[in-house]
């Protein structure tokens, strides 16, 4: 994917809540767009940092250290192999970045849980 | 590195032109800030891709294949082993990421060049 992407006009533009899609690849990396509101079950990526970028709204992440509130134009690493539960008030814009590799819910799988061939599905 | 960021506000706050600086690691790479204006000497990564996504002003990508522009909230990938000049024609917040190992004008080396110790200097 060698074109220019506006990571906030493609998830403004996503219909499906919780359901990350692929916008660029680097490296061993996929950078995903993701609409998210309500919360997700906590899970963890046993090998796998997480990037989360704010692009708009607010969104915290529960972890058992303690909330990380986020606000737009605010990122946060979770480290591998931390327990973490996405949690989002209102209706919140995402820009993720994880190893190709990374499930989706971690070690849990949900009725949310995406598969990565739904992820790669074109925008 | 486990502090929220702000990569918008930890750009601005930067004194160097072309001095990118390690906000953060996920994985095999670092997310860095810089604040740039003017331009870098057009260099290539062999083997590495690199994530550039302006926060602030607009951005030119000179490649072979012609000008990549770029304004606040653009994204783009330049692949590995693609030459590639930086341009600003004004002052322009950037967010980058890449590998550990990328060096910051890849193949060539000129009195900008900025080592990675110089990027690891804490902010």
């Amino acid at each position: 994917m060698k074109a220019v992407a506006s990571p906030l006009h493609l998830a403004a533009g996503l219909t499906e809540l919780w359901s990350p899609r692929v916008i660029a690849e680097v490296n061993d990396a996929y950078v995903k767009v993701a609409k998210v509101q309500g919360e997700l079950a906590a899970h963890r990526h046993e090998h796998e940092d997480e990037l989360f970028l704010v692009l708009k709204g607010a969104f915290r992440l529960e972890l058992e250290s303690g909330p990380v509130d986020l606000t737009a134009g605010d990122m946060f690493v979770v480290p591998r192999n931390t327990l973490h539960r996405p949690v989002a008030p209102e209706e919140c814009l995402l820009l993720l970045l994880e190893p190709k590799t990374t499930q989706h819910t971690g070690d849990l799988v949900t009725e949310r849980t995406r598969s990565m061939e739904e992820q790669l599905r074109p925008l």
